[in-house]
């Protein structure tokens, strides 16, 4: 299936002069870029219709999107849709291009049957103002329009549509000069399709750090612990709108992030416990960072998730061995070193043993066994808490091990036992 | 597509009255239903014809085997593709009820072009006399049969053919009323295909010996290391070949290989050392049977695997802790211990994560690096010199850990080498 993205508008309201509105960099990518990402990795295949500062735009888009030219913008934004006619049969989605779509939203609108306005409730991303407003019953679309009294649903942008709509389209253009791709929606019969993930429009330079926020709220990843869904994500996220329209790559993050383990380590050795138990919490932060970078800015990769998971092992052993040198130096200490760094490093591959035996990820089917707390964000945390209470109470460094040696061979064999249901189920 | 095994015939030769031929175990399988279950494997639906002791061949077939009766055996074995004739459309593959095919030779004969006679050269597997012999040039068959003078290939009972075939099947039942399958192949305008991965046919009693050979053989596991694939594997068949006809789950062999690592452990703290080693070694062989017993009684199974990765692990790091008893503790001797732990928990775990990333196994791209010995039989072996040695120079123990620190880091190494070169690739 192919997607248009309508491109060609002036944004008035929009203030920029340089360059036009679906390339502006939101996260550090343009956004009509994200948009082009998350529907080529959907399997679709992308049109652009460019007009105002389209040289620009040419600059921007990637070889294999087809981008066309409309030479008369002021016709309104149904000719864009005219002018992209002979590459456009079947079922196809229109987009406006200058909305941020997260990747759900446009997932989910690919569930749409065929001739639906893609629609969604009033809420607090929308000015609703400004917004084109839909009125349907039963389904069907009555009325649309920015300036319509009666209504139940906002447009947002998108329009799963049949090639057949370009009957009504041109129709509307023998009519008259100038044509609204709303008004082609009011004159077909379209249905309403409720989508209720989030996307905005951008219409002010102002929605801007609002659409950089609506992206990092999707960021959350479900394989996240506990204290990384309520506490590092929310440090993380901040760290990273700092740094995500700066160009650093999310591997040196990564990189630092080890440093930082190293550094807690060396802490740790140097009997600064307090200052090791931080920066073993602030490497975990980061850790959480270099992710989100790379998914912000459309670089995620293999290596870098390959990279991130094996310098995440060297850190953690790294600071295990400094805790444990202000311990005695017995037999118990030293078994008591073995369990947590076993189950801190076996935590993690049994995760991936697990998908590759299985082929789905392990924490759908933990269960109970995830309020264990023995994932790395749950583990460092109970680090910090040892520094921490460390440099008053020296056995509370005992104490960290300890718990973790328990607690993460507790949810290993907890992991045996699911891989074990999975054989019966 | 389809095949249909040809189970009818009475196995003269194999002097076995209570149960037909293909019903016999080979490596504590009935050999029709590893024949049945690599077809299933390969994506085949399995039609069987059965005649003698047919009640017998009627309770050993899975549900979802097609089982028909041919009530005239002494028709020929051609009677019985006769009796299946409404089942077979399009292309189907042929084989004999009680030859032995190892999954590759399965896997490679679907590769045949359509109207092929899957031929071999001879071999020490064959019984040449009692073969049927094939005389083809320019890859058409010229003539097939048990007596033929002149011939250049064996016959290895297994045919890719096109329903097209059953016109000559029943022109020549209107001639006679003994058809034998190669008088169709002979009548047929037939080509060969050479197929060189190993089968074989079992006409005596003395041949089921040579065929658990044959199975035993093509156990090799391609991610196997140099100990393993040179003295592991040597021992783990003949321990497998003995206990592949008992019942024995093989997840009880996987504990059993943990038990031995626990007291490998136990003798290292008693300081009798080469027990120790030796215990390690053993396990490790141990270690090989588990899976070659699955794979060879068709019960591979994904809990099976996932338990014994974590079982080794645990296994791993008992022994270490086993091993760094008899050194002193001090904080270089305690980093050697982490490093070496660290080492071998994290080579098994980067290649699942690598096969969760990049969805290619890790082995294949390994080149050199796959020259560092640190897979776990490597690992296994140098604790078994390490004891031994130990037994007369007890620094031989600290040295053992260092090298297996100093590979397994060194090879992790390499591993994300290889994981960043992909990214180029």
């Amino acid at each position: 299936m192919k997607a248009i993205i309508l491109a060609a508008g002036k944004g008035k309201r929009f203030n920029e002069k340089e360059i036009p509105k679906p390339a502006v960099n939101v996260c550090g990518v343009p956004l009509i870029l994200r948009n082009i990402f998350f529907l080529k990795k959907l399997g679709l295949d992308v049109v652009v219709v460019g007009g105002h500062k389209f040289d620009r735009l040419r600059e921007i888009l990637p070889e294999d999107v087809e981008l066309i030219k409309n030479n008369s913008i002021e016709r309104g934004n149904a000719f864009s849709v005219l002018c992209a006619q002979n590459k456009l049969k079947g079922r196809f989605l229109v987009l406006m291009g200058d909305h941020v779509y997260t990747e759900e939203f446009l997932r989910k609108t690919l569930n749409a049957p065929a001739n639906s306005a893609i629609v969604c409730k009033e809420s607090d991303l929308i000015h609703t103002d400004e917004a084109t407003k839909i009125l349907a019953r039963e389904g069907k679309i009555l009325d649309i329009g920015k300036e319509i009294e009666e209504w139940n649903y906002i447009d947002t942008g998108a329009f799963l549509c049949e090639d057949s709509i370009f009957k009504t389209l041109n129709d509307l253009f023998c009519e008259e000069n100038h044509v609204e791709w709303s008004d082609v929606i009011n004159r077909s019969d379209m249905n309403v399709y409720e989508n209720e993930e989030p996307w905005m429009d951008v219409d002010m330079k102002e929605d801007l750090k609002k659409a950089e926020d609506l992206l990092m709220r999707s960021l959350k990843k479900d394989e996240d612990g506990f204290i990384s869904r309520h506490i590092n994500r929310r440090f993380s996220r901040s760290i990273t709108k700092r740094l995500v329209n700066f160009n650093i790559e999310a591997n040196l993050i990564s990189i630092f992030s080890f440093l930082l383990c190293i550094a807690s380590s060396l802490f740790f050795y140097g009997k600064i416990l307090w200052i090791g138990g931080i920066l073993a919490q602030f490497s975990s932060v980061l850790d959480g960072c270099d992710g989100e970078i790379a998914r912000l800015k459309l670089k995620e990769s293999k290596f870098g998730g390959f990279l991130d998971s094996i310098l995440d092992r060297y850190g953690d052993a790294m600071i295990m061995l400094g805790m444990f040198s202000l311990l005695k130096f017995n037999f118990l200490n030293i078994s008591i070193l073995v369990a947590a760094l076993f189950g801190s490093l076996t935590i993690s591959s049994t995760a991936w043993r697990f998908e590759n035996d299985f082929k789905e990820k392990i924490h759908t089917h933990e269960g109970w066994i995830r309020y264990i707390p023995a994932k790395r964000d749950e583990r460092m945390f109970i680090i910090f808490l040892g520094g921490i209470l460390g440099t008053i109470w020296l056995p509370a460094i005992f104490w960290s091990l300890f718990i973790i040696a328990i607690l993460s061979n507790l949810r290993i064999i907890g992991r045996i036992l699911i891989a074990r249901k999975m054989r019966v189920a």
